[in-house]
């Protein structure tokens, strides 16, 4: 048992996500159970505030803010980019005594579980008892010893959703636009991206076609792709990554000589190349949809599962803390069995900082332009339940009279 | 009383709602009250299915099928972008004669209404009795005659919460991106655009700047609009229609020798003009979104009395063909009173086709840069009750101690 009496910090990195405020108050909740924590500090855009001492005093809030912070998206704490140097921890750590700071928590991806390490191995270099604990966080889903991230299930429910609709929008719109792009968030982490694939009822709904960063693919394989689906189909529904590459690794519309058939050079990132490319080849109406930063921040969508999983972190993070433990991240260890069910667990944070986990080649279909039926399994439990139900027409034709 | 026995056609136009099949779903279960309407037949994608007489038995889908078509994004029938041409007039009469159509509906904006105008006037003066009633859809609200048109509320209620949503992404990123632009539909009608500042609880809250194209605005004013919205508040999210107009009425971004700092030519839209722009001058960083077709597909957010009213537009549309209507198109009349409440009405075609009903001045802000509380006052009820309550810290800073 942690007995110090002592301050807490809190802070929340990187980009924020639709149930990142889940961690914080599972934070902010459990600490107010333990009687050695005094202080309950949140940091003002992260490590940055830190620096700053710029902090806020979360035993101000209510219960109710509390409450509504589990519907509320992004990060309330203000979240922050930047890579701590090495000549940081020093003043880091003259903050922590300054302020008697016992328990830190950082709510982020690779980068902050990195910062959490090398505060908790400072501490302990310095003789300075103090507990540090990883809060995992990211849509991208890409952090390793855990089987998956808080907040890539909402952002999951939530592109999966927006490629349905905009599916059959598509579908309804017949020729005069057949050939719609999607583009997901994850540069390097495909996982987003492949969750598209949740849409599904039948092999033959949208998404048709989905490429992931971690598969290569060349212009000439999707051309030929999306006219084998469009004319099997009449349209084609397409779901790309930002980081989408081609064969040669090299991002697809990195603008580097790509020109279109009037030899203009193609600005813009992937869905405008592909789109122009799809135009200019197949002389088809292509449309795309940038959802943006929507995926990562749409809370009417948060998945049910994903909101109790991010607070769950929290709580037992300061439980870790308490116990006197230092250096570890929570993880979410998926138990095999036919209903979805997960332990928490811990792992040293040295075995999850600046490591990048991609989705596997198992996940990804032969072809490189769809997933695997073991990824749907893998994914289809995160997003807490089916989507909405839709209907369609029988179709039942008129017989024709001239 | 219309008392021919013949048979129903009713057909979806233009581009497709979150509710448009609220309307579809309404003319069928209306007709099947009425003995004298036989065959329920759908136009597979609007005119052009009648032109070849791809038609479908709307009797043989089920109950069940109907329901669920209420939660149904899109254009179950199929829709089309055509304009009739007029030597396809004399080919639609033959097929109402080959297969006794009576009773015409065109669910759809101005064109729709052109075309169903044209339809009972031709059946008119061949003689030919037939009842053709248009059923106003568009998510632009653009219709003449009527308050308001079904599918509007819930593309606003989209994307009233799609521009909080972000915004609260973009408060927490604090100076990692500070401005952040959404591009929104309705490329001569700002009506949606205008719909985002629902999202506003308090008058700092986002969207901090709104154009519309009923207002050109020069670039050096939108400049300098986000430049004083960034240093009062530290950032600055910016609705803007994908149709937002220069002083001189030109598109913003239409690329006519638009060049960023480095004389590259800016191609793309609004928004990608508009990024560049702030980016080179006021060296902030900016981030956009475009949820493009979400916007008015996105079945999760539709909004309950738009959904209903899409209903009953539907509905209302055969209550008035079988009293022996033709030419009148269904309208929602708005009600004085302190609650909202509407009765509907009918309004002769002529009286709609063709003609676009953008938002008035008095909508729109003296800067042009924002709307007025009678625009709130008119748009608040159409979106179906508040959107989800969200929680902000309340911010009790701790003192320094160093």
């Amino acid at each position: 048992m942690a007995i110090t009496r002592g301050n807490l910090v809190v802070g929340q990195s990187g980009g924020p996500t639709a149930v990142i405020n889940n961690s914080l108050v599972g934070v902010i909740q459990e600490a107010m159970a333990h009687p050695q924590i005094e202080g309950i500090y949140g940091m003002v855009h992260g490590i940055q505030g830190l620096l700053h001492e710029e902090m806020m005093d979360l035993r101000q809030e209510t219960p109710a803010t509390l409450e509504t912070l589990r519907d509320t998206p992004a990060s309330a704490l203000g979240t922050v980019r930047y890579k701590v140097k090495d000549t940081d921890y020093e003043r880091l750590l003259e903050v922590f005594i300054a302020y008697n700071v016992r328990y830190f928590f950082y709510i982020g991806g690779n980068d902050s579980m990195d910062t959490t390490n090398k505060i908790a191995q400072l501490a302990l270099s310095k003789g300075y008892e103090m507990h540090a604990i990883g809060v995992p966080k990211t849509v991208d889903n890409d952090l390793a010893e855990t089987d998956h991230c808080p907040g890539f299930g909402s952002a999951a429910r939530f592109v999966a959703t927006a490629i349905r609709d905009t599916g059959y929008d598509t579908l309804a719109m017949g020729d005069s636009s057949p050939v719609k792009f999607m583009e997901i968030m994850g540069r390097n982490a495909g996982w987003l991206t492949a969750s598209t694939a949740l849409a599904k009822e039948t092999p033959d709904d949208p998404p048709h076609l989905i490429y992931l960063p971690e598969r290569g693919i060349s212009i000439e394989q999707i051309v030929s792709d999306v006219e084998e689906v469009y004319h099997r189909l009449g349209y084609c529904v397409v779901a790309v990554s930002e980081g989408a590459k081609d064969e040669s690794g090299e991002d697809l519309g990195s603008g580097r000589g790509d020109v279109d058939a009037f030899g203009h050079i193609l600005k813009g990132g992937v869905v405008e190349f592909l789109d122009q490319t799809i135009k200019d080849r197949l002389k088809l109406r292509t449309r795309y949809d940038k959802p943006g930063y929507l995926q990562r921040s749409f809370a009417s969508l948060q998945s049910p599962i994903d909101r109790e999983e991010a607070y769950q972190v929290g709580r037992l993070a300061v439980r870790a803390a308490a116990e006197g433990k230092t250096g570890q991240m929570v993880t979410i260890l998926r138990q095999p069995s036919e209903v979805y069910h997960i332990e928490y667990g811990l792992a040293p944070l040295a075995q999850v900082a600046n490591k990048e986990h991609v989705v596997p080649m198992e996940y990804i279909n032969s072809h490189g332009n769809g997933v695997t039926e073991e990824f749907i399994r893998y994914a289809r439990p995160l997003i807490g339940g089916p989507l909405k139900r839709y209907a369609r027409l029988s179709k039942h034709l008129v017989a024709k009279r001239s």
